[in-house]
């Protein structure tokens, strides 16, 4: 699926993630975005975390669909997120992934977290992603 | 921190969780539940991935509250999940978090998920929390 | 596999596993030793993550020997651990898998690690294994 | 310390890590190799986890001497891998460290690990350590 078809597919699929916009598809990679307001933040002023682990989640789901097309039965498998810095409350959080194992039946994605302008990562995360076999794809 | 003071502060602090219900805080330990509906399902009709990871990112938070009391600058810091099986599309799904070390400078929770009513885990989850130092709290 | 032929196995093809010691394989669970000596400690006198890191790698692949048999092209997949306490010099580092999913394709088990005689867990661990579908086993 | 203060380091203090030889420390990076004999292969010829685990954990530790000097009370705190694909069973296997974050009392390291000569990832690895308060050091 190319970008434009994944951006029809996420607002026929996914009507509730309104505040993320998919910015790049590409070579076994995808980088997407989500707005930051005050239902994403937690006491203390930062980004909620579970903000970020959607993020990441859903940019392997984006740059998987880039990669094989729209493929059923994809599920996440398992995700690990590392929370480095504290993100900006006014800055749009940014997530990019780049697909570091395409196997049979396993999918790895790893995905570099910003805060929109700033240089550092604000997490890192890897993420699993179960995928049917070839012959039922 | 006791239970009816904890669910007054996500009231106050977090009243766009309202689909998260606390059902027990005790010793180390915690209970929380989120209802499930259209906004928390994906096509094919599973409990969307990052519905686990912010109900098992809260009811840590959850078990720390009643542990540590409310410590200001309690951040997550790594939180690993794997997704065992298909949760219910129409059933609560629940998480019970029980403390696995407390320590000065992090908490480690475990966490297991289910469907209301079904034994089987649907995920399970190792999550981590930076807390300030005791001459801090 | 019982118990005995589980040990065999691990004499025929792991002979440098010497110091690993196989308690008990039962129902989708295991528990294994590693004695400690100077090499497995690091400077400041702790065991030597990696230490633990192995035990629990090998217990969890233990109790799928136990369960599924001897399936060859059965390999790790992931590996998350948290170190939680510092381990004892002195005693034996014991490690407990329970086996939380067994799939067609995957297996999770999680792993306790203790020091023996003592109560608290030093170290724990989710791990996933691949497993060859039913069809080729 | 520089890397060939580092490499005395290792010969004194883990004397049994003959196999492992460490390439580059650099800012805020290491890379590390271990030769790979028998000892390191499993049943039917791929190297096994504990090897890579192994040699993950130790290029964070060589690149935070490089960074912090040595620096007493280090840990490993948490380790995550995901294999991807099989190592080579001639080949050395060479691990990429790059530090992402150095805080005051967190280290995160991502590994990369390759077999020598091959661009392919062979497995992908996060890892945390704890450090002393600035003021232990």
């Amino acid at each position: 699926m190319n970008k434009a078809a994944i951006i029809e597919f996420f607002k026929q699929e996914f009507p509730h993630y309104g505040k993320i916009t998919i910015d790049d598809v590409s070579n076994r990679s995808a980088t997407i975005r989500h707005r930051i307001g005050k239902e994403e933040l937690r006491p203390g002023g930062t980004v909620a975390g579970p903000v970020s682990m959607l993020l990441a989640d859903v940019v392997i789901y984006v740059a998987i669909l880039g990669e094989l097309g729209r493929v059923p039965l994809t599920v996440t498998t398992s995700l690990n997120i590392n929370f480095l810095r504290k993100p900006s409350a006014e800055s749009d959080l940014i997530a990019r992934c780049n697909l570091i194992k395409v196997g049979r039946t396993l999918v790895v994605g790893e995905v570099n977290l910003y805060s929109e302008g700033k240089p550092d990562l604000v997490a890192h995360v890897v993420g699993t992603y179960a995928v049917p076999p070839l012959s039922k794809r």
